[in-house]
């Protein structure tokens, strides 16, 4: 294992590691190589740097989802990854109303919609990974 | 002035004033409405929220207007703005940076060479705002 | 109540009221302000302006949701509203239609299924709001 | 010439002449067959149908490239466009303005800033239209 | 029927005629002269033309719409439509794979979610297309 | 000099070398890591797969920036790119006139006013690189 690889895999379990699995399980049937190429880019490259802090990265990547109004299974995803970096849902709420100001207010209702999505799926995550009895 | 008004405007004092004045100008002649209209609903009503803190509002406006590459006027605007309110320019060519694994290179590409437009219009006014002598 | 706010409620009641309502419930739990603030932008600072009518502006607004191509919800609220304002559903039909040209055939297509959609839950309402008697 | 090119040429005449032939001169070097292709096309199939009046169509047209925002040149030529088909100056720019609520501010800025282009235009082409003497 | 629609039907043919079908009958209802309309400015005029083969405009219009990536149903179609005019899987999982560095990862893994369907709609229909004996 | 780097530089020398180093000498004040990153992603990782031949490489990047339309000094940097890997003239005329069907005639004719530009950029570059003797 390469280190942009293993450097990718640290910053992934910080964000949202569950999300990351359901990606690569998607494109193991039909583009085997794809997800190790952008885990590899995205995360080994990119979201590890140190210049910029992970919670500052994912205000940045709810904002662009949002504004961009075509990607609803990763703005869902950064959601979560944006709770596990220290945003609170009230902060994330408001980085998608802000989207109203610049990319319009369709953009932000169909961002809290899909923010109103991703906190139940991150409530019921939690529910069933605490111990039980 | 009502409320909204005068918060918009005590909110564009700390992000970019000068960019501000500029739109009121473009716009004066053909849409004289339209400045007091927006700026009391992007900054009197979203902006100046208490639940996000400016900087953070700067972070999520820059990586939203290089994803979506069609408002370059603005998103050179909003890096002074990023600048005024506490982010370093590595910090703003991180922001933009991160946007090519979200909304590909050439959004990426173009959103540093504003930024490099925008660093250099941030020196320029700093120089000529200094007491000479 | 503010003259915004109350100015806002008139103009949407001409447009699309039932429409307006389900997004506060779904805005309700998760941003409770938004809606209003929205709501106060949208209806009460810009669609109630006397300077264009009602019809001309659901024209645009269809126009422009359908060249978008990404909201979806918002689009098939509005051509209720077209309906509402004054359109025939012939008129509407071919404003989608006109964006193949100006934004692809595939943008009008799924304008057009949002239109058939619509027109269902137009004629649906009609009917549930009829005196049975 | 067949009828649909008749049927665009006639009303390509009501709308803006000026612009399409400036279009024919830069695609002429090029593509010398996309001219009359998508004249045919836009304004024989599309805008030439009874369906709807022209001055509705360049509403729909100014509404649909504002939110877009990366078309520029077609914008301003459908400005000019709205004045020919009978929009008022002040119309337009509320067509624009309106965009602010469905594509975000920026998208409503830069869309101001064509139809402050394309007036002055519209100006000029009236000067030397006009019988000296 | 005019020579541009006959050679529509012609092209369609080859690339793919159950998803021209069906839109022709999702269109029947609501815009009976859309189809048509499109299918001779797409397919008679365009996309027919002998300057470019059929397999290359098939990778050029996967390539488009998984980077716009606000068309779905349009890219299912295509990306059968690029089976039939001689691309391989393999192919088209990379024409999609590289729209990640262009038009962002979101794009690129919504567009092979969209192949993946398409695939299993392409070996359903050769099932269903084969002599039972 | 890692594996990926080298293969991306090998690659790059194939397409458009000198738009490489443009972008490498922007970048070099601004973002000095961003262009080996890019680069052995782009081309390191993604277009130097064997998987699928360069020229189809450039067709599909050429139709999906003229289909996007943001992202103009990259849309025409590929169309050199597509010279240099074998297309013709004619056939990116082509490419980007099948646009007008996906993306709307905007994008095709702004498609249309790039590729004027590349070729004529690309007749420059190659008298200045022709032996003077």
């Amino acid at each position: 294992m390469d280190d942009r690889y293993k450097r990718a895999l640290e910053t992934v379990a910080k964000i949202n590691e569950a999300g990351s699995d359901r990606i690569a399980e998607a494109m193991g049937e039909i583009a085997p190589d794809f997800h190790r190429l952008i885990m590899s880019f995205a995360y080994g490259d990119i979201n590890s740097r140190p210049q910029l802090d992970l919670k500052s990265r994912e205000i940045a990547t709810i904002a662009a989802l949002t504004a961009m109004g075509n990607a609803r299974p990763q703005l869902e995803a950064h959601i979560i990854g944006g709770l596990n970096t220290g945003l609170t849902r009230e902060e994330i709420v408001e980085i998608i109303m802000q989207m109203a100001v610049y990319a319009g207010v369709p953009a932000a209702l169909n961002g809290l919609m899909a923010a109103r999505k991703a906190f139940q799926v991150h409530d019921d995550e939690k529910k069933t990974s605490q111990p039980r009895g």
